[in-house]
């Protein structure tokens, strides 16, 4: 009989505990959890505090209503996952885990035959003055949006100033603004989203959150934080911003302690390595999600890309391959869509700017149009940007955005970009053509176009 | 200098003008329509019988504001077109077309080196007794859509019948559906939608209609016409159904006339043969859009294909061939998508029963789930169906249908269906995740998961 531990209960871990359990009925399938909640929708929380969704416990259930706690993994899947288990140390010669429970300090040593390490990321907190202030949080956890909603319920938070213009951060900007919150976004970098959008797009979304009433402080440093037990003000390198509560958005860091205490190899990108079958340099123990690195489908780079989707791909590739099978993972294209409001911006594959950093030859081509016909009462702007390799005609990179159907249109990239498309393939794709939905020439073939006018007739 | 000869002036006609003129500023480009109207988006009508659309004159307007016709196009793209004449005769020996003048009754001889036959289909009206009462009507010109509009807006029609449960059959029932019009949709066949949904997907959408109040008459055959002078009841082998008006959606033809009569090879679909090229079986004459053959890329058989996107694409591919180029057409997925009121349907790639048909041996998938996460409030079912060859795991066909966004899934699927994509290349899509718009495992996904089981890994 197979023993298979696994050290993070929220997507991958559980994500392969259930495929192994699928590919191999007899294993036993140990989940270690330190936190007391499992498989928890966390990417739901800023719409949550933005009214959006009435009850937290929502991110703890299944479609069908079911509350995903270990109860119902043990019945529904048979495994036995444990929460408030502190995994401590890995030891690989010994192929065991030794883990500590956080309510009666007990420790257990669990051994294993192949073990799975999920054990996610953790945001960055920034070592500034009065970081320990209260009031300054991070939002990471349902506890933290727990905290944030009932502030704003009952009055207490009144302006909010957020750290960080990246997704977690301009989700909450959405999120305050829609519940009547003054909010502050101060980003160092001198743009929006700064990690995978280029500067004309950027500067689009500046420009729709500031109508929207989202005051925007780009380039700007947070040099420390002002109040008595609670924060106060943000005092920057250039104003001082009153503030009720400080959300800090400045990214998240993969948890690697474990892995790396046990001598398994670190990637170039901080996150565990992982082969194709998401092996570490040990084999038998594989790892998954937030903590694993990922590689770039275009760029073939190694890079850091935490996101809910790919954790549970991870988890059933890494299902599979204990299970017995023998299944690749392909990698990512670090696509990236997000709601400002009525705005939509989606990114997929490389930027401008990382192509360029990275040395290709290309063009970009750049296409605003209607989403659908324009006598549709419901036509909206949107803007395609290409990044396409001149040679091989290869599309690179896409970003899109607007007030108009933008998550499509990234799906879309997406996939193509996925089956290594040209702009030649991307022309040639037969999308669904209906004045609801779309134009006769979508605005994916409107930029292949462009691209194509640019680069010549093959 | 090249003298180059359009005949049609809608969307295959215009859009190959327009691509010449960019690729040959010197070329004498004449377009010979038979009608008034130019390069109408006849698309939209149903939208503008359903009181969506104000201005029937938005049809022929651009993004812009600017009206398409015969000025437009000179000024715009120094391009000639003469409306209301009739191209009576193709003459393939001495490189000219015969056409009159439907004003004036003169005619005149146009030499050309390159010819495009860009004719377009007609609907079909069956030979029923009583087809010549008034109130029948084909919908397929602006003028047939004013005609039914003016109908509504002055109480004259307050019960309709549709013959033929096809797209625009069905986009009629919810046009006449909105306007408070009781609406009766008589189909032959024994499900709506039969060229191109299977029994499930039908039924789904059947369902739908019913509820929303929709009589779906299937499987019942019409055999004639009651009135006086205009009609006032459909006569089926069932039943007897009053009607103040009876929308012909029965399907179109394509218009061969003039290519049949100038002895170039019609293909087996019924349209007029080209090759990737698009140029018929004389290589001086290209055909496009509607009136030309199209090959579907997943079986590579020939089949009529009559859709304003892909009549725009070849008239961008004749553009670009006529122009010096060298541009090959890849073909089409028939994909289509469909709104209903609220309910969604898109299909892509061949059904199950024409994977059957061509004998492929397949497996079918099936997954219905929310189209985002179950937590937000707009998140609605959707069920992906898809049809999968076996042996080489590469996806055939896809059908999507349901209240949440369908469009955009059914899209992805049209991009992976271009690009070959087996099941395992769609799980390995990496699209956009967020809460507005999908969950951790989309659609997709879940569809491809449920046929990896089935197929077991690779």
């Amino acid at each position: 009989m197979n023993r298979i531990v696994i050290i993070g209960a929220v997507a991958a871990g559980l994500k392969s505990a259930a495929k192994i359990r699928r590919e191999d009925p007899a294993a036993e399938i140990i989940v270690l959890e330190k936190g007391s909640l499992i498989s928890y929708g966390a990417c739901g929380m800023p719409f949550y505090v933005g009214g959006l969704i009435a009850d937290i416990s929502d991110f703890v259930k299944t479609t069908a209503g079911a509350v995903r706690n270990p109860e119902f993994f043990k019945q529904d899947k048979g495994v036995d996952v444990r929460i408030r288990t502190l995994v401590t140390a890995i030891n690989r010669a010994a192929k065991t885990v030794a883990a500590r429970n956080l309510d009666t300090g007990a420790d257990t040593v669990f051994p294993y035959d192949k073990l799975v390490i999920a054990t996610g990321a953790s945001p960055v907190r920034p070592p500034l003055p009065g970081i320990e202030l209260g009031g300054i949080q991070q939002f990471w956890h349902p506890d933290d949006a727990a905290a944030v909603r009932a502030g704003i319920d009952n009055g207490q938070i009144r302006q909010a100033v957020i750290i960080g213009a990246g997704l977690v951060g301009m989700e909450m900007a959405e999120a305050f603004t829609s519940r009547g919150v003054a909010v502050t976004v101060i980003e160092m970098q001198d743009q929006v989203f700064p990690a995978f959008l280029d500067t004309e797009a950027a500067a689009a979304v500046a420009s729709y959150a500031q109508a929207a009433g989202i005051t925007l402080r780009l380039g700007e440093k947070v040099e420390r934080f002002d109040g008595d037990s609670t924060v106060k003000a943000v005092v920057t390198d250039k104003r001082v911003i009153p503030a009720d509560v400080v959300i800090l958005a400045i990214g998240v860091r993969p948890n690697t302690e474990l892995a790396t205490a046990a001598g398994l190899a670190i990637g170039p990108s901080g996150a565990i390595a992982v082969n194709e079958y998401l092996q570490t340099s040990d084999p038998d123990i594989y790892a998954g999600g937030d903590c694993a690195e990922n590689t770039n489908i275009i760029s073939g780079k190694k890079v850091f890309a935490p996101m809910g989707s790919t954790a549970n791909k991870h988890g059933r590739v890494i299902g599979e391959n204990i299970g017995g099978n023998r299944v690749a993972f392909r990698g990512v294209l670090n696509t990236v869509a997000v709601r400002l409001l009525e705005f939509h911006v989606g990114k997929t594959g490389l930027t401008e700017r990382e192509a360029k950093a990275l040395g290709y030859q290309y063009v970009t081509a750049t296409a605003a149009a209607p989403d659908k016909p324009h006598y549709m009462p419901d036509s909206k702007q949107i803007t395609v940007k290409l990044i396409v390799e001149a040679a091989s005609r290869k599309v690179l990179g896409a970003q899109i955005f607007g007030k108009g159907d933008v998550s499509k249109r990234i799906d879309v990239m997406a996939a193509a970009l996925t089956m290594g498309a040209t702009i030649d393939d991307l022309f040639d794709i037969d999308l669904a053509y209906a004045p609801p939905y779309s134009s006769p020439i979508d605005n994916v073939a409107i930029a292949a176009n462009v691209a194509m006018n640019k680069l010549q007739a093959k």
